[in-house]
């Protein structure tokens, strides 16, 4: 009684949508005969199946390389066969280094052997499922034994080496202990060594995801004690993909690099280690007292060093070339068989990989199997719908990658989108990417229904901001009709199409209501999952509600969802933000410079401390922000007066759509970001000093943030030029 | 030769100074002539022998009552008598409470029975000397036996109870835990019993003094593991001294009320106790987790409870009458022998007391000692100064408060002004006190170099600000040329001076690079502060150079130095405070009550989780500020006109100093503040609800802040009453 009370408040809910908003690129009639369809997807849509694919796939740890990886694959691919799919098992042959040695050793002022080693549970049986398993380390650390003093170096950002300078703190010689977070993972070993150090050694806070943040498993879902983070630490910010061939897919017969000279694998060894392992290290340092933001959740005082505590570390891969088996799984469009709306989520995981990437995955698979069975009546997409299983992603991306760099011709010409999931959680919705599908990505969350509350995907979120969110993104709940969706770094297998290629892509996901305690340990296992990150799977479902819809509007749309408002009110904003960094900077460098020169540091310090005054940096000058302003007002214009063109109603010829699919591409420049020119897209990046974190406008940002002046003018004129690009694409789209 | 050439940079500071800016209350020769007899007093200020009588006061603890306490009021009237002052010992017969049974056990779901005692180290022989020593307790604690689960309240204000509402927690029938911090120790039980708690347990987290904030005694200052800070919970917002002798001398024959009739008693049991006798207790909490702002430096989870974990705890005090003596030192006046400048300190501490009280009790015999001998030159003061040591304080400002209450009429009459100490240690100076002194505070801070630096104090304490101060704080530095000395809420014996009577008062200390990890526990001892706080006593050197040029310059300035234009615009501040407080709320107030109707929270909400919207409250209407803007027009206008006086150098009659010293009483009124008769002025007071900080014109900021709207206006009539009477005093002294 209750369900069915419940089905008919979302049947008047959707309706109530559709008539007042419509579905852009859809007429009236054709989107209601799309929203009927999406019911009708939704319908096939089964938790149960879900689960049952969950505890199957996430049964063993399951990496690159491995029996289980590869049976993972087969199961994957068998289901897709049965479906109706045209499967293809992609293979690539790339350099996975796996652990042979892991030794590291407190030597001094006390003795300490690191365990390295994560406990099984009698609560989690999965936990005792250990063949293959792959033991704790970070993928593409170089071989290493070093034996050194350490210094604490809080997340090892550039922050926090300047906050070491003003200690007299150098790392050159020593070995960094650095915590997780802050940035992403590589930039701590690449920073180190770029200061001198000859080791890194990362480890988990207990306040940040231990049980600082609350109760640890297998009482709660934060990090047990034993819990160590894997992860790759390849110089993914460079490329991504398998080092030794960068550009190329990774076929049997690419050349590839020494791998002495592949630049994305680390100069200094590294190792992740538990807080178990790190509290004897850290409890045995010395020196100056952390300063306050420094200090973490372990019962001791945190210490700079460096040392007196001092360890040896021995570190050995095995340097193997594996076969990484990408799924590809083609369901052929009914109208524009030549046009790809691609659907991918990795299958490699670090462990048993439940969340990460197993709960991404079975949703994947439940959309691909209601396509196919809508398909089987008759009622298949119009564009191709490709669904893909990306092997070795923890390595760094690097199934996909190979894939989007063997197939890249035919990707540039043929693909629409790039729909992409990972790891999912019970929550609110998330989406990140190409602001060209902001607004299809509002349109998909207004009529996608939150299981725990009955209200859309977007009312929830839209609640979320209006209690916890920033003064700023409280105001423009009422001043913007969209929410923002945010813009993409990188940490999952969007990169290569959206950065590489500049295929507009969407990262999809529900969170913030279970934690990331598990996160590549041997605790993101199905028990985790079910019991704390989402039981019953109810947000799997709506993960596939949400980008099935977002896969199939994008496939059936008669002209192509694509916005540029969106965009370039984005761009707007980035811009503000940039002109504001230089500001700031400027005031903050005079400011800063002038009491460093007044003295007032060393009368406002404890002389009795080792710690001095900041350096004086140069000042920042007045940069010449016109070219982008003028830029934006081209974009500005045009993207208005398109969409006059969307709202007139006016249907769209398949080159229209084709100026549609590949306009994205205009953000995009062939010799790419200065000193990575893999990187070819000008509006989002991942950091090169922050990893994962996005950085927009990258090219301008970045030569502010790292103070290159000098080179900040020329980026500000290839930022305009490929904004001006796009403004003169929509006024293609305009004039046709 | 280093000493030689300090002294001659020395001397020249000074001597730049003099020229520059001359000194309040003295025409130009007698500035010169002051400064000449203030170089003379430096010259006779010895570390030395302040080092010597830490060491034998702090010797043994010595509490009010104990033979040790005795020991040394003796040996301070002793020495008082040998340097020719007219020595009283003033004895009043007081409640003091110590304990008979402190009993704190954790019955379920484990059990612990608390240590509650400190340990004796090998690295502090004064941790060894414990004949007499009071054990961990609160004084004023009522007796009971209460057994309850527990309820982590945090720091147990009102926000946090706030918090808790939210959690559908209330403390009612159960035992709260709270930590130390977040407000004055006395308002934990207080609230907690409001709110039907029938006991309560205050530990300190080491996030806060413990390893969290840095190395542990012995290894560095902050609290050992089984640290514990005692102190007086006596509802000392409502008035403190004796319990039984509200407003009047604890003479042996005043009038006492039954002690069950004492409303400065708790209404619960509270205990402290050590972080490592609360880990236990803590650890077998359950129920929600804390709130990330609640978390804590112990490794574990914090939890909200209620239970399973509780306790018993049993308390039984013994209730003694004991005598409390105040040693009281005049030295009569060459000129003014009838106006008092009162000079103060405690000398009573809970154990041995070293840098509470002892450090700045030393100060004060420092400064008493080139005082006298300046005087048996022939230079001694103009005005009677008065050295007093108090006994008592620590439980609840007692021996101070029974004297002023007992000589109240005198003290009327005669006081100019009191300066009070405390403890002190490495730093930078602070000054808190009446705004009719912030200018001499400010020619004080001035004219005293800093030991460790040789810039002034007043310099030191504005890099400190241009470094570490908020934006506000930094901008005013270049915009007003007095640093601004901060109002007094309460903490030491200035309170019945300052707040009872009406009589001007300062506050001073040294601090800010040591820490208060030793407050109150066994770890306070001479060793901990020589290693610590003030290696070599320098800074207890520039305590006594401090408070005796201020002492100094009030007992010989030919026209007081008290000056109006400093106290209107610290209360023009304080109502644009409180102007803004009620603005912000309003905002805040239908903010939250909108987004509360609104149910969004129900959106945001994590539903699995114990945890609602808060409470609407009750909008916050505007109110009528003018009567408090036209009083301080009045007082601005007069306070500029009698800066105008001063700058004329006109001399003042004995008439005229009587009106200056006399003119803080204005800002009192006899019937007090709402609830709380004792406190008589209407601009300073400790808060209701926050103890020891202060509330600046707090019958209107309580009201307000309480939400007790319909007394609004009231309380602004009677503040705008208090301003304009000092402004017609003020105007009585300009016509004069």
């Amino acid at each position: 009684m209750l369900r069915f009370l419940s089905l008919l408040v979302l049947g008047g809910f959707i309706a109530g949508t559709v008539n007042a908003q419509g579905l852009l690129g859809f007429d009236d009639a054709g989107a209601a005969a799309q929203l009927e369809l999406e019911a009708d997807f939704d319908s096939r849509l089964s938790a149960a199946d879900q689960e049952e694919w969950l505890r199957i796939l996430s049964r063993d740890p399951h990496h690159v390389g491995s029996p289980e990886g590869r049976a993972v694959v087969d199961f994957v691919a068998e289901r897709f066969e049965e479906w109706g799919y045209d499967v293809e098992i992609a293979e690539y042959q790339v350099l996975f280094p796996s652990p042979r040695t892991r030794e590291l050793e407190l030597v001094a002022p006390t003795r300490y052997t690191a365990g390295l080693t994560e406990d099984t549970l009698p609560e989690d049986l999965s936990t005792a499922r250990t063949d293959n398993l792959l033991p704790p380390y970070n993928a593409f650390s170089i071989d290493g034994e070093v034996e050194a003093e350490l210094v604490f170096v809080n997340y090892g950002t550039p922050a926090d080496y300047e906050i070491l300078d003003r200690y007299g703190i150098s790392v050159e010689g020593k070995i960094a202990i650095a915590r997780y977070g802050g940035s992403w993972r590589g930039i701590k070993p690449k920073l180190a060594g770029e200061k001198g150090a000859i080791g890194t050694i990362i480890y988990s806070d207990p306040a940040d995801d231990g049980y600082g943040a609350g109760d640890t498993y297998p009482d709660g879902p934060y990090k047990h004690e034993s819990g160590v983070q894997r992860g790759s630490v390849m110089d993914m910010p460079t490329y991504p993909g398998d080092p030794l061939t960068p550009f190329v897919g990774a076929t049997a017969e690419a050349e590839r690099l020494p791998r002495e000279e592949a630049p994305t694998i680390t100069r200094i060894p590294v190792l992740p280690i538990s807080y178990r392992d790190a509290l004897p290290l850290l409890e045995a340092m010395g020196g100056e007292v952390v300063p306050r933001e420094w200090r973490g959740g372990l019962p001791i005082t945190y210490h700079l060093g460096p040392g007196p505590a001092r360890v040896r570390m021995k570190l050995e891969f095995n340097w193997d070339m594996v076969p990484a088996y990408n799924v590809i799984a083609r369901l052929e469009g009914s109208e524009y068989p030549d046009q790809l709306v691609i659907r991918g989520n990795h299958h490699d995981g670090w462990n048993h990989g439940a969340a990460d990437p197993i709960s991404g995955l079975v949703a994947l698979m439940g959309e691909a199997r209601a396509l196919a069975e809508l398909a089987a009546e008759g009622n298949g997409p119009q564009r191709t719908v490709v669904y893909a299983a990306w092997d070795s992603e923890e390595q760094g991306l690097i199934g996909s990658t190979e894939w989007v760099e063997h197939h890249a011709a035919m990707l540039d010409e043929n693909a629409v989108a790039y729909i992409n999931t990972d790891g999912n959680s019970r929550g609110f919705v998330n989406i990140g990417g190409s602001h060209v599908l902001e607004k299809m990505a509002n349109e998909v969350m207004r009529d996608v229904e939150d299981p725990q509350t009955g209200v859309s995907a977007a009312d929830r979120r839209r609640a979320r901001i209006e209690v916890n969110g920033a003064a700023a993104a409280r105001a423009e709940l009422n001043s913007r009709a969209d929410l923002r969706i945010s813009p993409l770094g990188s940490g999952s297998d969007y990169s290569p199409f959206l950065q590489h290629l500049g295929i507009a892509s969407l990262n999809i996901s529900f969170g913030g209501e279970a934690s990331d305690g598990s996160y590549h340990t041997l605790y993101d296992t199905y028990e985790h999952y079910t019991k704390f990150r989402d039981p019953g799977l109810v947000y799997n479902v709506a993960l596939a509600q949400v980008a099935g819809r977002a896969t199939m509007r994008l496939a059936n749309a008669p002209r192509l969802p694509f916005e540029y408002t969106g965009l370039s009110d984005n761009i707007s904003l980035y811009m503000s933000e940039i002109e504001e960094l230089a500001d700031s900077m400027r005031e903050a460098t005079l400011s800063s410079n002038a009491r460093i020169d007044s003295g007032v540091y060393d009368l406002a310090l404890d002389p009795t401390r080792n710690i001095v005054a900041p350096l004086k940096k140069a000042e920042v000058p007045y940069f010449n922000f016109a070219p982008l302003k003028n830029a934006l007002d081209e974009l500005e214009q045009a993207a208005a007066d398109y969409a006059d063109v969307v709202a007139s109603g006016l249907p769209a010829s398949e080159s229209v759509n084709k100026l549609l699919y590949s306009s994205e591409r205009e953000l995009t420049r062939d010799d790419g970001l200065p000193g990575r020119p893999w990187f070819t897209h000008h509006i989002y990046a991942p950091g090169f000093y922050t990893g994962y974190g996005v950085k927009t406008i990258p090219g301008v940002r970045e030569a502010i943030e790292e103070r290159q002046y000098e080179r900040v003018e020329d980026e500000i004129f290839v930022a305009a030029d490929v904004i001006s690009g796009m403004a003169a694409r929509v006024r293609e789209l305009v004039e046709r």
